[in-house]
C-alpha cells in the first residue's frame, strides 16, 4: 500500500531521511474515501456534521468587532496572549495548574510533536514508544533521526514496565497517546501513569503525553493526565510535557495544538518554532480564543460524547455481529478508533482491495508499526459515519472478508 | 543583543543544535516595539492600518456560506485545490505558468524554506546565500545542519558570479531574496537572474527563490521570478523553485505562504509537510482562496505601493537630511526596507540602547550575518510608520547617534 520510496539521484538530489521516507498511507487513502459511495473507516477525521458551525461564526464575528487588526498581523511565537490564558483554563479543568507562560500554541499537536523531536532529539538517539503507535509521530521523530524503543500495548495501555528493566536501552523521551490511543484505542492506566513519572525522574527522561482525545470519553472513569499527576511526584514537573489540540472537539481546520512545557524546554521549543514558520496563524488563534472564552465547548461535549458513543456502539455491535470470533477487538472507552485483529490469520493489507471493491475502506494495522507489524491487525474508525452507515460499512466488510477467504482457499487448493 | 544560548546537561538535555541555537534578535525586539510611544524601524510587519478587513470579512462569509464544513474540516497536505488554482493564476500574473499540482500551500513562507531545508539538505551540506541575508532562512538551514556559502550583495542583489568561481566550494542549494532583498533592499538584476539558471543547470544545483515583496514595487522595472525565465534556459525548470506568502500584501495572521516545486521534489516536500503539520489550517486557505477570487487584491495593491512609497520616501528624505554623508544607503525600488551603514564608523548595536531611550528602535545589521558581520549598519523599516512618524523615528536616532558619538569622545578622551 505504500508508495515507493524516491531514489536518490544527482537529478533529485534528495536529502538522505527524506529519500527513504514514504508517505502515510492514511493520508493516501483519504482519496479513495472521497470516491462516490465510498464508507471510510479509515479516516482519524472527526465527524464534520458535528462542528460548531454557528459558534465559531459568532467568534470570528467577535474577532472582527474587537481586534482585527491584531488578528490579522503578526504575533509572538509562542502564541497569542488571551489564548495562552484560555488553554491554561482548559488545563485546569484537565486537572493540571499550569501558569499560560509554559503553554506555546502550535499548528496541531502534530507540530508539537516536530517541535519535540527538534528540540530534544540528536540523530541516533531513542525515543520509546507503543507499538503500534501514531504513524505520524513515529514520521516525524524518524525524521529527526530517532531510533525506536517499542512497547508492547495491551488493555491497559503501554506496558511501561519494558522500560524499568535494565536490559531495555534507556530512551532520551517516551512518546505515549495516553488516552484512546491511536490505534489501539487503549488507555493507560492510572497505575502505569504512576510508575512512568517515578521511573522518568530516576532515569532523567523526558515523558511527552499526546492527548488528543481525552475529551471524548463515553466510558470507564476519567484518568488524569501526567502533569497533573507529577504534583505528587517529586521532581517530576521537570520532565513532564503535554500535548493536545482542538482538532478534535472543535476544527482541525483551525490547526490549533498546544504544548504544556517545563521551563528550561520551553524557550528552547519557542527558538525551534521561530526558524520553522515564525508562529501559528494569529486569526485561527483569536477565532480559538473567544470560541473557549464562549463556554460553547463545555455545553457542547456531552453532545460529542453521546453521538461518538452511539457511533462506537454502533460499529462494534455490528462486528461482533459480522464476524463473532473471528475477528478480536476491544470497545474502547472514548476516542474514534477500533483496533481489531483477525483470528483466522486473514492479511488485512490483502483484504483492502477487495474491501475498497465493495465499497468501504480502513487502515491496515501495519500502517501503524516501525517494524514487525502484525498483518492481521486493522484500525476501524467510527467517527465518520452514521450508526446506519457503519452497519453498511461491516456488511461490506464481511463481504470481502469472505471473498478473500474464498480465494485463500482457491489458492490452498491450488497449492 | 542576543540572548546566551541554553546550555546542555542532564537537567536540560536539548539537542546539541538546539543548545546552541539562540533567538531571534528581531522577535525579541517586537517586546520593546509595544512599549508606550516607541516608534519602531524594527519590525518586518506589514501596516494592520492598510489590512482590507472588509474584505477578509467578506471571504469568511462566502465560506461559511459556501462550504464551512469543508474549511472545519482536515483538508489535503499539500492545500485546498480551490487555493492552489487561485495560486496559479497569481503565478501567471506573475510570469510563469505553473499547474496547481506543483503549487504546495505552507504556513508562510518560512516554513516553505523549513521544508526544503528538510527535504534536500543532509547535515554538513552547503547553502549559498547572501551576506547579509533573511536571518530566518539562516536558522531554518543551520536546523538543519547547513554549511554557508555567502555571496556579498551590492545595489543589484547578490554577486552570483562568485558562484562561477571553481574556488568556491559547490552549494546544494542557493537561496535569495531576489525582489528588495531583507535587509539589504536590493533586486536582483535580470542579468545575474540569467547568468544564476544557466549555472544552476550546468551544476544540478537547486535554486530557491523567496519573493515576499515582489508585489510592494515603488519604483524600477519589475524582472521576472526565475521560474519564469526558466522557461528560456533548457533543462532550468527541474532546478527552480519558488517560495512565496499573502502575508505581505493580505495578512500576516492568515499565514498562506506557498512553494513552486519542480515535479521531482514536490511529493518529498509534501511527505515532509506530513510528518510537520499534516497541512496548513484549511479555514485560512479557504478565507484566503476567496479572497483572491475576489479580485480585490489586484484592486488594492496600487493603494498599498502608493503608502509604502511614501513611507520609503519620508524615511529616506530624513534620513539624508538628518545624517547627511554620515549615513550610506540606497533608496529601495520596492518591499519594507532600508539598509543603512554608518560611514564614520558608528557600532548599531551600542548606538541600539541609546536609540531606545530615546524611544526608536531598528534591528541592528549584525543579526543578519552568520558570521563576519559588519557592526556599522542597520536594518530601518518604513513600513509600519506614518511619514510623520518616521520623521520623528529619525529626528530621535539622530540624538541617540549623537549621544553615541558624544560618549566615544569621552571614552577617547579617558584613554
Amino acid at each position: 500500500m505504500d508508495r515507493e520510496p524516491v531514489r536518490y539521484s544527482a537529478d533529485t538530489p534528495l536529502s538522505q531521511r527524506v529519500a527513504s521516507m514514504r508517505s502515510s498511507a492514511i493520508r493516501d487513502l483519504l482519496h479513495d474515501a472521497q470516491r462516490p459511495g465510498m464508507l471510510s473507516l479509515a479516516g482519524g477525521l472527526p465527524a464534520a456534521e458535528l462542528f460548531d458551525v454557528e459558534g465559531i461564526e459568532r467568534a470570528f464575528a467577535q474577532v472582527m468587532r474587537d481586534a482585527p487588526r491584531r488578528a490579522l498581523q503578526y504575533g509572538a511565537t509562542d502564541g497569542q496572549p488571551s489564548l495562552r490564558a484560555s488553554l491554561a483554563t482548559l488545563m485546569a479543568q484537565r486537572g493540571a495548574d499550569v501558569p499560560p507562560k509554559r503553554i506555546v500554541v502550535t499548528a496541531g499537536s502534530q507540530q508539537a510533536i516536530d517541535l519535540l523531536a527538534r528540540a530534544l532529539l540528536d540523530a541516533g538517539q531513542r525515543v520509546a514508544l507503543e507499538r503500534p503507535s501514531y504513524l505520524a509521530a513515529l514520521q516525524a521523530f524518524a525524521l529527526s533521526g530517532a531510533q525506536f524503543v517499542a512497547l508492547p500495548a495491551d488493555a491497559e495501555g503501554a506496558q511501561v514496565e519494558h522500560l524499568f528493566d535494565p536490559a531495555t536501552p534507556r530512551p532520551k523521551l517516551v512518546y505515549l497517546v495516553t488516552n484512546f490511543a491511536n490505534p489501539t484505542g487503549a488507555t493507560l492506566s492510572l497505575e502505569r501513569r504512576r510508575a512512568l513519572l517515578d521511573w522518568a525522574v530516576r532515569n532523567r527522561v523526558v515523558v511527552v503525553e499526546d492527548d488528543p482525545y481525552g475529551e471524548l470519553r463515553m466510558g470507564g472513569a476519567a484518568c488524569p493526565p501526567l502533569v497533573a499527576l507529577a504534583r505528587d511526584v517529586p521532581g517530576a514537573a521537570h520532565w513532564c510535557v503535554y500535548v493536545s489540540t482542538l482538532s478534535k472537539v472543535l476544527s482541525p481546520g483551525l490547526r490549533i495544538g498546544f504544548a504544556v512545557l517545563p521551563d528550561w524546554l520551553r524557550d528552547a521549543v519557542v527558538r525551534v518554532k521561530q526558524a520553522l514558520d515564525l508562529q501559528t496563524g494569529s486569526l485561527a488563534q483569536e477565532v480559538a480564543d473567544r470560541y473557549l472564552r464562549s463556554g460553547r465547548l463545555a455545553e457542547r461535549l456531552p453532545q460529542l460524547r453521546a453521538a461518538y458513543r452511539e457511533r462506537r456502539d454502533a460499529l462494534c455491535d455490528a462486528l461482533a455481529a459480522g464476524f463473532g470470533d473471528v475477528l478480536r477487538f476491544q470497545r474502547p472507552d472514548g476516542g474514534m478508533f477500533v483496533w481489531a485483529r483477525f483470528a483466522d490469520g486473514s492479511d488485512a493489507s490483502a483484504l483492502l482491495p477487495l474491501a475498497r471493491d465493495e465499497g468501504v475502506i480502513f487502515v491496515p494495522g501495519a500502517a501503524f508499526y516501525d517494524e514487525g507489524p502484525d498483518p492481521s491487525t486493522l484500525r476501524l474508525s467510527f467517527a465518520t459515519l452514521a450508526p446506519a452507515q457503519l452497519c453498511e460499512a461491516v456488511e461490506r466488510l464481511s463481504h470481502a472478508h469472505r471473498r478473500l477467504g474464498a480465494s485463500a482457499g482457491r489458492a490452498a487448493r491450488a497449492a
